[in-house]
Order: C-alpha cells, then sequence, then structure tokens
C-alpha cells in the first residue's frame, strides 16, 4: 500500500454574483487544487481570490481549464477538434499563470475538466494534442489524467503526469470514471474506503470487477452537499492508516 | 525631430468565422502588433494564429486585452472597478503569454484597447490598477499608455512606458484621441503627415490647437478600409525622412 | 392609503448549475414576477422552470431583461446607444414571451433590471427607446419604471406602466434608488414599514428628507439572504392593514 | 417535375463589427431567409436590420436558432438534452418573433441552424423535442427539416413541415447532408443543376447512388465566396424551366 499520496480538489468555481463550493474548509484537507479558469466557471476576480485562498493555506496550484460552456459548467460534450482543445487549454492556463504570477504563486498542474477530461478518455488525438501543448507551454507543468492508458499516453510524449484515481465516483468495467449530471451527496466511509482500494492499487467497477490501478493523485468532488463532511472523513482514515498526504509534485519530483 | 519610432497596430481582430483585418500585409510595416485576447475579439485559434504571423514577420508581440463584449468589440464603456479592470488585463495577457510560449515566442507589451483604454485616460485610478497588476505579473512587460498624463502616471508607479501616438486618430484640446464609432478610410498623406508632426513633438486637435506631446510609438487602425494603403504611404514618408522603425523595446531599453 | 397594490420581485435568478434566489417561497407571497432572461442571469432551461413555478403559483409572469453581462450580473453600467438598449430589451423579452407560451403562460409585463433600469433613471432617451419598443411589441404590454419622472415619462408615450415603489432599497434626495453592490440582510419590520410610507404616498431619503411618491407596484429582492423573513413580514403588515394584494394588471386595468 | 418551390437561406449572420454573407443581394433571389438569432451568429441589432432587409425585399423570415457557440459558429456539436435542444430554439425563436413584431413583421418558420440541424438528423429524440415545442409555440409556426425521415417524423406530430433539399451541398448515401467545415466556392451550374435534380424529385449521393427525395424548399448558403453568382445561375435556370418561386407557406397552406 502507498504511504503517501496527494489529494486533490476542484476550487473556484464560483461565478460573480453566484457562489459555488466549499473552496476553504476543503482547501484544510486536500495538497493540490483545480482553479477553474473562466470558460466552464469563475471569472478574473474570483480566480484572484482563488488564488489567494490556496497561498493563505499552502495548497499547490493547478488550472482546471474547461469547454466554453457556462450554462452547461463544461459538462456537455463538444464535438472539437484536437488543436481546438489544446488552444483552449494553453488559453485558460496561461490566464491563470499570470493570474497567480500577480499574487506571486506559481500554477504547477493542469487537470483538464469535466467533459473535456472525458473526451480525452476516449480520444487520444484530444490527449496527445493537450499534453503536448502543455509541455510546449512547460515542460515543467504536472499534468493530471485518469490512471491508465491515458495517463500512460501523456508519458509517453514525455509529461510529468499525476496519475490519478476517484475516491468518489463509480468506475465502469472499462476503467472510466462514470460523471453524474448532478453530484448527491455520498456516504463518507466508502469514500474513504475507495481511497484505501485505489492506494492499494485496485478499484471496484459497478459490475463487481477488480480493475488494477496505480495513482498519484486522488480527487475530491468540491461540490458535493457534504463535500466537507467527505473530506474529513477521508483524511481521518488516511491519517489512521499513516499515509501521508503531499502534493503531487513531492512524489514525482522526488 | 525623432529618428526612431516603433510603429504598431492592432492585430488578431478576427473571431471564428468571422475575418478582420489585413494582419499579414500590415505586419510587413510595423515592428509591434497588439493581439486581441478573446473578450472583445479573437478566440484560442485565432491568437496561436495571429502569434504565427507575427513570428513570421518578426513582429514584437503585445497583449492588447479589452472589455467583455464581443458584440461592441469592446468599445462600450463598462463600470467596472479598478480591480476588476486590472484582473481582467492580467487574464487575457496571460492567455496570449501562454499562446505564445507554446509556439516559442514572448509577449512583451500590454495595450488596452478600445473603451477599456479610454476608461484608463479619465480615470486614474483605473490606470494604476491596470499598470500595478502589469508590474506584478512581470515588471519587464511594457505597457503603452497614451503620451501625456495617462504614460506619466504609469512611469511614476515604475513600469516602462512606450509614450502612444496616434496617426490616424483625431485629438481634442484635451490632448485625448476621438475614437470613431466605426472606423472609415483615410487620406494616407494626412495620416502620414500626422505622423510626422508627432515626431516632431507635437499634434494639431480638432479646433486647430497645437498640442506639445513626445511619442516612443506611433498607432495604425488595421481595420480601416484602406489600412493597407495608409501603412505603406507612412512607411514611404518615414523612409524618406530616414526614420528608423524599431520595436519599442529597443527605444526604451537602449 | 391605498387599499390595493402590487408586490414584485425578481426571480429566475439561476445559472445552470448555481443556484440563487427563493422563487417558490417569494412567489407565494408577491403577485407578479421580474424573470431574468438570459443576459445577466438565467438561460433557457432555468427560464422555463421559472415560469412553471409562476404558473403553479397563480403569479403574473413579467420580463426582466438586463445588460449581457453575466459576470457582473447585469449590475456594471454600459454605454449602450438608446437603440442598443431597446434591441436588447425586445430580444429577451421575445426569448421569454415564447417560453412562457410554450407553456401555455404569457408575459404581461416588462422590468429593466439592474443597471439597465438605473440607466433609464439618468438618461431619458433610453427610457423612451425602450418604452416606444416595448409598445411597438405590443401596446397592451405593461412596463414597470421607477415611480417619478421615469414612470411619467413612459406613460406621456403612452404605455401602461406600473409606477414601482422599493421598499427594501434606499432613496437619495432626487428620488432614484441607491442600489447596492451586494444585497445585505434587512430589519423586517423597516422594509414592512417602508413599504407602508410608499402606500400613503410618500417616503424618506437617507438624508431625511420626505419624497412624495405614487405607487401601483412595490418590489421585494429574492436575494437578499433573509429575502423570505422579509417577504413574511411585508405581507403579515400589510394583511394587518387591510390591504389587498393584487397584480398591476387589475390595478391599471380595473 | 415540380413547378413551384421555396428558395432559401440564411441571413443576418454578421455579429456586431464583424460582417459576413450577402444578404441584400441573396434575398432578391430567394422567397424565405432563416435569420440568425444571437446564439451563433448576430445580434439584437443586427436581428432587426435583417428584418428590415427581409421586409424591404417580401422575403418571408424565419427563425435560424443554432447552438451556443460564438467561436464555432454553431458547428460543433454539443452533447445536449433534447429538452435543452428545445428550449434553446423556443428562446431564440421568441427572442426573433419580437424583434420583428417591434418591426412589423412575423416570423412564419423555424429551421434550426448548423450541428443542431445535425444533430436532429439523427437522433429522432431532438427532433421531436424540437418539433413539439414550435408546435407548443405556435401551431401556424412551420419548421423546416430535411427531405426525408426527419421531415417525416416532424410531420407525424402534427407540425406543418416544409421539405428541405439542399443545391449546394453534397449528399451521403444515407441521404444526410455533408456539412463542409469552411464554406468554399462552388460550380453555380453545379448547383443549379442539382436544385433541378431535387425538383425532379432526386439527388445523386457521393458515391453515385440515385436517392429519391421529396422538397418543398431549397437552401442556398450565402456565405460562400460566389454565392451570389449561384444564386443569379440558379434562379436563371429555374425561370428558364418556368419553376415559380414562392414562399413555402404559400406551398404547405394552398
Amino acid at each position: 500500500m502507498k504511504t503517501r499520496v496527494d489529494l486533490n480538489a476542484d476550487a473556484g468555481e464560483s461565478l460573480g454574483r453566484w457562489k459555488l463550493g466549499h473552496d476553504s474548509e476543503l482547501m484544510a484537507h486536500v495538497t493540490s487544487v483545480n482553479v477553474a479558469c473562466g470558460y466552464h466557471a469563475s471569472d478574473p476576480v474570483t480566480m484572484r481570490d482563488s488564488v489567494r485562498t490556496a497561498v493563505a493555506t499552502g495548497t499547490a496550484i493547478g488550472a482546471h481549464p474547461g469547454l466554453p460552456d457556462l450554462v452547461g459548467f463544461g459538462r456537455r460534450r463538444m464535438a472539437l477538434r484536437p488543436d481546438e482543445a489544446a488552444q483552449l487549454v494553453l488559453y485558460q492556463t496561461g490566464a491563470l499563470q499570470a493570474t497567480a504570477r500577480a499574487e506571486g504563486a506559481e500554477v504547477v498542474h493542469v487537470k483538464p475538466h469535466g467533459a473535456l477530461y472525458g473526451m480525452a478518455l476516449t480520444d487520444p488525438d484530444i490527449t496527445s494534442a493537450i499534453t503536448e501543448a502543455v509541455l510546449r507551454l512547460d515542460p515543467d507543468l504536472m499534468i493530471f489524467w485518469l490512471a491508465g492508458p491515458t495517463a500512460e499516453l501523456a508519458r509517453s510524449l514525455g509529461a510529468t503526469v499525476a496519475r490519478e484515481g476517484f475516491a468518489d465516483l463509480e468506475y465502469n468495467d472499462e476503467g472510466h470514471i462514470i460523471v453524474e449530471p448532478e453530484p448527491k451527496a455520498k456516504d463518507p466511509d466508502a469514500v474513504a474506503q475507495q481511497a484505501v482500494d485505489l492506494l492499494e492499487g485496485h478499484v471496484t467497477s459497478t459490475t463487481g470487477k477488480r480493475l488494477d490501478v496505480e495513482v498519484d493523485t486522488i480527487c475530491l468532488h468540491g461540490d458535493r452537499p457534504n463535500a466537507v463532511e467527505i473530506g474529513e472523513a477521508l483524511v481521518r482514515r488516511l491519517d489512521g492508516l499513516g499515509v501521508e498526504r503531499v502534493p503531487a509534485g513531492s512524489l514525482l519530483r522526488g
């Protein structure tokens, strides 16, 4: 069983007047945050505030670029060419980089959001185009991809990839995560148990199939109604097992 | 009379299917381009193409951030707080920086667009907030402001400022440029003459008043119907007078 | 003292994944709702849901068109020509009309939102352009304007105008409402008292000046933290005084 | 061979500062125009201007609702639920209805645009949801669907359907049109010939297969570089054959 792991959560998913998520509470538990960049959520002022919260809590900052679809929260697939997908990742990542630098902080990873992440799982050309764009931008930027073929493809292209597992989503038999249309409350103990499974190198699909998987980072969703409670249960469990939470950069670069 | 000057033009003002401007032709003449960043014009793929054209023609690349208003092309003033204005400049500048870096290029200056530029002329708090944000992002980034009090304020804050004059716009008695609702064709010789005036240190207002002004860079608008012809006339005139065209960075940093 | 009044509230101010306001609770109290139309808040599916809630509670439906500014929630003034303002009111009103008709309902009034409403207060050309556009669309559509010169101007153009008062906003000495950057909780009794003042034909400005005002409809803001409590206090007070709540249409057309 | 047919063209596809298409020239030839409604192209002021041009040329006005994607011009498929698709058709159709009514005109048909039209061809649930929404809005509104199973399905739901053929697009063996990523110039005579084929009840697929098809309206794309020349060639050919051009409403309602 792994004794060190990164915990990541999406953050900064408000939009102007509309508030969403439990950023401050969650950032107390996780070691990396994926900050929305204005296409599926957030705006320039909200991004600044998210960076400040991350700096204040000592959490590693990542870009969370999504599809250009506020109404659909970036969860509705769009038929993009791979180079279109790559350019919108660059655009949003750069926007967050500048926001962070003006606050004295740095973006250390990129994790595509929602349907864009899902599109990459089923289309290797999109995975490649995004990964290569991030490498051209800065070869030191890490990228988070689902543990399995997507992460392996990105590694083969030379990227520093954190292989990601999901403690609060179900997996199908192909090892793909099943994204819910609307996040619901989940049993905190079940989520904590799935995290332990992932650290042990496996996860169980919805049909009961045991899948081998090796992860560097585990994702928690901040927009569940009981996200804070889940975070606390997970941290308690990991602490009880002596698992250390460290940013992905420490794991991957020693 | 000045013997060296930067010529700048806005570029990359297409949007997806809609084409606008004469980027390739103009970039043959100017030494700096201000690339639209997706808020008043352009999109991530168009930005990449604009960067590629600038790289191919050896033109210095600047960010041209605007108000979030595609329908109004960033020309309708909005009541923004200074920190809102600053954050949207950071957002768009960063988006272009990442786009450029992925193409092996760098953004060397920032020039706010349209109504955002105009709002700064009449509101020093906006000038200061934008200038300070650019300095926090990277103190080596130049910023273009209208020659006069706006440029002086930015210099007093420690920024490297290129003082800008406009060869194809009229000035009012306060030394502010008068932005047209829709760019029209202009007499190329008159534009060239106004550029010469600016190099000699003055410009004539619409009421005939002579205004003293010292400029480092002169702007040409690429979306006039006869923009290419104007560019050619201006370059012929400057060449005839032995005026050297050099990027603002060479002028300001020696 | 007036014995009959319309109570109106903004509704449908969610956006996709982001929820805002207390529509169902408020609609139990008010007689008219102003439904956001997609420019400052809402989206086509949310609009349908807002119409359904209004139909279920028997509340009269109005369009609440705003500036094209989701991030600013339509509260940041924009420099629009009067005809631009008029066309965006038509656009959004029509969008809601079609949404309502497909649900078997009808839009009976138009009330501009936020900064657009505020722009009309200080620019009679905008008031006229919007009012005339609504009249050209359908002379039977009512329009809500602030009681005072704005409402009088619209009446002089031939429109059926409900003169509006605000129970939960402060007035300056010119009789203009003072819009808060962010709605805060308010003392329910003070709001109820201001409503009673309005029914008696006056309101007190922030400097203590007594202003005469005659109102047909009183607005309550649904996005205050204690909006529901305020609504209950107001209704209790009006009921206690025997004031009947009726839709504006009944008041103005007998 | 049919002796009467409707000719339709998309129109109003400019956006603020960006101009596109040859509206005035084309409207001289066609009997119906499909006016963009602000989601994939156009804006409230442009829509008004498009309506005025249609009124001036006596062309029947239809709504041309598209996906919410200006950058992609509504040509990139999005994973929408059928009710989401239906509501955005209602939203945009209503917006144009109000714009038209304020100009003394009426919208008489609805034709979905681009990828939304394409999504309906391959997903009967989307065809049904859109058709039923239009019927709920106004059972007298015509709807344009591709001649074949899509048009038949809509007819079976009770809608007044104009069966559409395309003179300037290729057909695959399933009878679906093949949408180009970017419209190119086409041989005017070949387009005119394909229109004649359609009037004779057939069209030839890219593999040479002869497909039976019965059409009420034939579409011409206004954004081809030689769109005006194509329109003239087509009209000459139809005139030469004595085919009368009439609005779809006259054909379908006698």
